[in-house]
């Protein structure tokens, strides 16, 4: 039953607080709640275009986007470090959710310091469902959240950071009382970071690896030839047709959510995070020409190492180092069905501090304007302004 | 009456060859059909992501996808240049059209060398319905024809070069016969090109110019400081949301199409023109740390002259230059509704051309990498394998 | 008599302290000491390879280098405001160099606010020698202060900020009376800052204006097609040979002061001012592979507007907008014999400040190092390690 | 004896044509002449500004530099490959001078494919005077060849081609007899290549490797974190002032011969390779503000892993892959006093061949302006011009 809150958000992005009565909603997306709950996601203001993978969204797709859904009634609660300030956070969320939202299950991963109070949890076909998963640590800990649903919905991410910044982390650890508060009250927004799924063969064309099922990326796969003193040679197709052969370092596909990643450091463009897109930057092509590409996120692109490639590539998926890609092998990547759905920071923004009449406020304001903006600097100016003394500097 | 391919096409990038049946055809988007025609628009064999403006998209959008279509019965015949080539061009076109297409009406603008056999027509509320255009000339010639339908959707547009290479330009004119065979026998394929649409408002906030409609543009809006010795101080909101101060030559917000053209050489990235978004490129700024960003189509992008900046910003719409903007001044672009429906150059591919096992063929091939590959000499890699010998240099 | 510092400055960068003795100074450079004085410019313990235009340097360059010289006798105040603080920092300055130089006189610009105690100066063949310019202001002050000795060379530059950063300014005006110690207590250290003379041609190949003379720049020439429609096609010419054809907004041509100014924003690298090198870079060419250029500052550069350029190129050199070139006409950039000798912020550090041990410690600091991170927050890395919590934001 | 022409060498850069008198040639540089010849190496007739270390410019260098010497007495071949064309080409080669220049004695590295006619020889300090360095191959062969030298000066290398191109590549085997008569008649122009040396530290700041000796590199030392996931922490001096801390995948220190090289893919500058400079690019940084610089060749860098580096750094010296700096280790680069005197291709221009009134003709052109026209396509402009036809594309 539980994992509703997760289909529902497959197919949409952005969930709009409604409250639930028996009936059937009446919206002319005909929402239908579960009888007596009151519940959902809230829209922000501003439309968002979201995430419909053309070739994947199920015909009911349309109308699943804007079902009615309640509180969570499962909580998954993922951390990779297991420091002081984390456990001692963990500790109190478990309490306090004990304590506000009785008779929420709460999961914890299948390791030997499972916290007290919290149940075993097993990902597969057989595993509980999950309507909310909290994330505690960084970056990585998200995304290690996320592979733990590698074969379907992922349900909405909570993430606190226990202390560091990242486009991924809307939440400082001091404020969970205020994000539970927020999803359990409906009042939480979504956007949904799509992912790419990645699709290994070889030269044969034979696919290959995890039993037929495919990797999903967050943020980026990268092919690179590593510490070989070569470079690779990668021929590039888009949905079948040859695009170009990168002689170079190797080649990122990136999501928008990875534009700031990986791909950013190679030279790429900062996508939004709302777009449907797929980036494709070179790392260090030979070439004076090879510019950043974007295609819609129905695009699949597939990278083949060239069969006189001197190098073979190096395969790293969001970070991690998997395996290698010997000349002629290839990886095909595509919008994955199942996006992330991430809670916005906006969502526990106080409705009395609403600014007025300039622009966007709490509740409607984009993190990401605020996120290049903090964590890249972006478009730093030069500093001419402030006073140059020579006993000051 | 003949309206109802550009109301089609205006919520649809990719049309299908279908039977028009007498029958219940009339949809939110009024569709008309001429009565017992078979005729329509085909799918090329690879998906593309279409452009489909949310605010503006009826209901029944996707079921109008696919709707049959006639043939058309007007064709407006758009050409800037008056020189030999043209004028025989235009002869023979004119010719062809009433012999093989008898009925047809054939219109051209009202200038003084309407060529024999054509009727004049003049744009507005009253004008003729026309159900595709011809053009004969280059880019400018494309974005001319498209700014006579400024005020709503344009019907397809069919664009013949006179000898010159463009990403608009998919057909030579000596093969005017097979594309326009291409169109009457509902073999062509299209490809929605996005456009943006300008308002502009003063100091106050009142809109101006224009009797309160907006300028619509193909490639790009482009804000430059010109001969000004000072730089520009602009400040850019999206969707309301202040993002950054850009202290710059310039700014440019682009579309996929012109992420080729004015975009690409200010340092952009190359967006596919099937995916929906808006590219902002800064010109030459004042930073270390401005790289282009994309956005969504739903996003509102607004450039406003800052009230101290130095300098007045000289605006261009897909490179004519138009006005000027003083500090405080300021342009909201947006995605407009009215796509610019361009018929494909693998709208005439033969079918018995058709290769086998080497990924797209013959009318399912994407222009696009065949343009940047040719046009750009995208990812032109080093010379290294040739002879080189001095005496032949 | 006085000119003989700008004459041993010509031909060397940095200059070392020495005792004068009355003895045989007298070098090709004509250099003449004040008998029985003691003085000289600082070597920086690091060393700086310095700008030596080979055709100009006299055979006894690398001799005069480090000879002796003899502090100020005449100092010439250049400003271009004349706001209340720049004139009571102005009056401050006089009566401190009356009282604490004694001999010492002051001039300056012929304009209707001479400062009291101050004698009328006027460029030309005739004029004063000066032994020290003094500027207060910005950048656009010290191009002035170099740009009233065009015709020659330019005595040592002491620049003092009346609070704005800039890579030219390394001094505030509240130091005055530490930078004026240094200049004539001979601990001044002295960076030579090449410059760019830029002589104009006609169609005819006929050199035009300034009377056969030479512009002179310290940043940058640019041509820029201003606010035509059209770009300009610009015909590069290296040493007299064919380099490219830049079809672009314009085309800049700079020194390695300049490279942090305009030649940055267009993409160009940051070039230490201590190399004598000439930057060649486009402004949004019309092609995907124009990367910047160095040259050693022994070449020549020619630009010439195409005869078939349909935009006339605007020029401006170190941002004022002078003149326009029509197709045809062409300008040719070198090295100027004579560079513009900037006093160092690093002159007025204490020796007791000395920090020991860890590199650079002040007198051999690189004010560049430190500017290039400062003002222009040269490779500030992304955030990540601060406390990001969204109440506190 | 057969040394001098390579100690000459290394204090200039471009030789003139002179005759040798028997006279007082012993200079500093320990030039001798063979009695009576009439000898030397020619001077472009666009003056080039060259390379001169200040740390190891003899005093006597200014004038040495256009010293009279002799013909070549002795010739190393160097060459990897033993195929087919290569054996065949080198023994026309031994025939060709044995013939023509009698008692000129040809050496062979040590390996068991010595060609016949040839002798051994070994490098070291008891190594025979080399005067002239003949390679056959690519750049690989050139770089090798230069390694020979490592520990001083290199003699002229005259570099064959077997059939690729590159910029260190001249000539084509095919001309290989012009090639050695424009050197043996003392028509060969010069262009010395300078060289980086690499110091390598360990934590505790002593040197490591080579008996105390320094790697000499011609392209670049590229310094990469390879086929870790963790990004490389790379603290950069500039003459022992800390520059920047780089978080990247690496970071390359590269002459102007190697801005071409591996620079230019991760997004150098091109640089003249007569100008005296290093290049610092990064590789993909953690960055948005990480622009390359260009320092003079005087500029000691110095690459220190930071201690808390997540990665160890592979060093790549031109291209091959030597060993690893971990946290704390550094490596400083700085101009080598030993550049590599590479004869110009404009050497074999023939007199007749003279263009006249166009610029840059025979003996005076550019060969790089050529190359990066040629190898890298620079500036290759949009094609826009040509016809296009479907049926013909």
């Amino acid at each position: 039953m539980a994992n509703h809150v997760a289909q529902t958000l497959r197919s949409s992005m952005i969930y709009s607080l409604r409250r639930c009565t028996n009936s059937r909603l009446a919206s002319r997306a005909s929402l239908q709640s579960h009888p007596g709950c009151s519940y959902g996601w809230r829209i922000p203001r501003r439309s968002i275009s979201h995430y419909r993978p053309i070739s994947s969204a199920p015909p009911s797709a349309a109308q699943a986007q804007h079902e009615a859904t309640c509180p969570p009634q499962t909580i998954l609660v993922v951390n990779k470090l297991r420091t002081e300030p984390v456990i001692k956070a963990i500790d109190e969320l478990l309490e306090h959710v004990k304590k506000t939202y009785p008779g929420v299950r709460v999961f914890s991963e299948d390791r030997p310091d499972i916290p007290e109070g919290a149940e075993v949890w097993r990902p597969g076909p057989q595993a509980e469902k999950i309507d909310l998963v909290v994330t505690l640590g960084g970056d990585g800990t998200i995304l290690h959240a996320a592979s733990l649903f590698s074969l379907g919905a992922v349900p909405p991410v909570l993430s606190f950071s226990m202390g560091t910044l990242g486009f991924l982390l809307p939440f400082h650890i001091d404020d969970f009382v205020k994000g539970l508060e927020a999803v359990f009250h409906g009042k939480a927004t979504i956007l949904d970071r799509m992912r790419l799924s990645c699709t290994y063969y070889d030269k044969e064309g034979k696919k290959v690896g995890l039993d037929g099922n495919e990797w999903q990326v967050m943020n980026e796969i990268a092919l690179h030839r590593g510490s070989s003193p070569h470079l690779n040679t990668i021929d590039i197709f888009v949905d079948g047709q040859h695009l170009t052969e990168a002689v170079s370092d190797g080649v990122i596909v990136s999501t928008p959510t990875g534009s700031t990643a990986y791909s950013l450091s190679a030279g790429g463009p900062i996508v939004h995070p709302s777009l449907s897109a797929v980036v494709l930057v070179p790392i260090c092509p030979r070439s004076l020409s090879f510019r950043p590409l974007v295609f819609p996120s129905s695009s699949s692109v597939t990278l083949r190492i060239g069969d006189r490639s001197r190098a073979a590539a190096g395969v790293s998926m969001d970070g991690r180092v998997s395996h290698v890609l010997n000349p002629g092998d290839s990886v095909t990547v595509q919008a994955s069905p199942y996006p992330v759905p991430c809670i916005n920071r906006s969502s526990i923004s106080e409705d009395e501090d609403e600014r007025q009449g300039e622009g966007v406020g709490p509740g409607k304001e984009d993190d990401w304007v605020r996120d290049i903006n903090n964590l890249l600097q972006y478009n730093a100016t030069f500093r001419s302004k402030a006073l140059l003394r020579y006993s000051r500097t």
